[in-house]
């Protein structure tokens, strides 16, 4: 079993940091997006979609997309749950971790993707003000979640979960995607400070 | 329990077609998005994200999101199960679904959002060229589709999944957002009339 991954992107992070929080060791390989590696035959016949991260099953098949390597962690080994527990804590944690990565995640990877120099030749064409729509955008589910950690320790409610680790990361990638954070939000900043310190976030 | 849904739009009927396949009845409430519904002050304390469809559970509890209502029925009736068997098939089943959401629907709802007069005042602003992009992007998908099904019955393998489900309603909704299927795909026009002509397909 291994991980093919690019360490700089963000979706394989998501998956390091899941590992990292259920304590399971894979090796994980380098290929670089930025040089190519994507587009090669041998990557292809792995994902048509010319993405990472892959996990390689020891039976040579391939399971592509950040949230189904992490089900299938969580289906061999449950402890801790970071897709939550019993049918309503696991429609939320659900909930939350598809609106940080369709609401947050892809706003900010959006205006990376399309306003970044160094995706010119990655996303194709850029659209420049497809790019600058989604900076506020991103910025409004910050308040959401603002609101939401009010009254919640985490993401999802009383436990950490992969929601939190989707929402990390994105607020990590609002650096290169060039969009400040705005001020005031003092419940995110606080769960921010919290999850940022687990050993997890240095994975 | 209720569902609150708008019966035009594409997500809640991913929900309504799942529930038929698993012969699980909830009562339906329409909302009208087209009509501002989903602007109200009601509405938007139970999704502030002001989208259908929303699960209404007996405590309250609002269910935003899809797949997060679908997984919820999954939860509660594992049979027959939709989102795959055993980790390594609901890995796959997840990877499909992901596929198809994330590679397909997005790519057709994108096109409709920005570029169908009638979105006008829901997608602000519309951006033409971004939505002219995404339609050749679901057309090389419905082909990776196609090699998928030429040695698979359904999109994720042998058994019917939410992945079939998310595919057959994207590629329904590409007749509102204007983009042709391309003729001699016919792995995917054999799935299509399949999962087409099953009961849930009219829901």
């Amino acid at each position: 079993m291994k991980i093919l991954e690019t360490r700089t992107a963000p979706n394989p992070r998501r998956v390091r940091v899941f590992l990292a929080e259920k304590g399971i060791e894979v090796p994980f390989e380098q290929v670089d997006l930025m040089k190519g590696d994507l587009k090669t035959d041998a990557f292809t016949s792995l994902n048509k979609l010319q993405k990472v991260p892959v996990l390689v099953l020891d039976d040579g098949t391939p399971i592509c997309e950040s949230m189904a390597i992490c089900r299938y962690f969580e289906e061999l080994q449950p402890d801790p749950p970071l897709f939550g527990t019993g049918p309503r804590g696991r429609a939320l944690v659900e909930m939350w971790q598809r609106r940080m990565e369709l609401g947050l995640m892809s706003a900010v990877t959006t205006a990376f993707r399309h306003l970044h120099p160094a995706m010119v030749s990655l996303e194709v064409p850029q659209v420049a003000e497809w790019g600058e729509i989604n900076k506020p955008r991103a910025v409004d589910m910050l308040k959401i979640m603002d609101e939401q950690l009010a009254s919640n320790r985490y993401i999802a409610g009383d436990a950490y979960s992969v929601a939190d680790i989707t929402a990390m990361v994105s607020i990590d990638f609002m650096k290169p995607a060039r969009i400040p954070r705005p001020e005031g939000l003092d419940n995110l900043t606080r769960w921010y400070g919290e999850v940022s310190s687990r050993p997890s976030a240095k994975a």
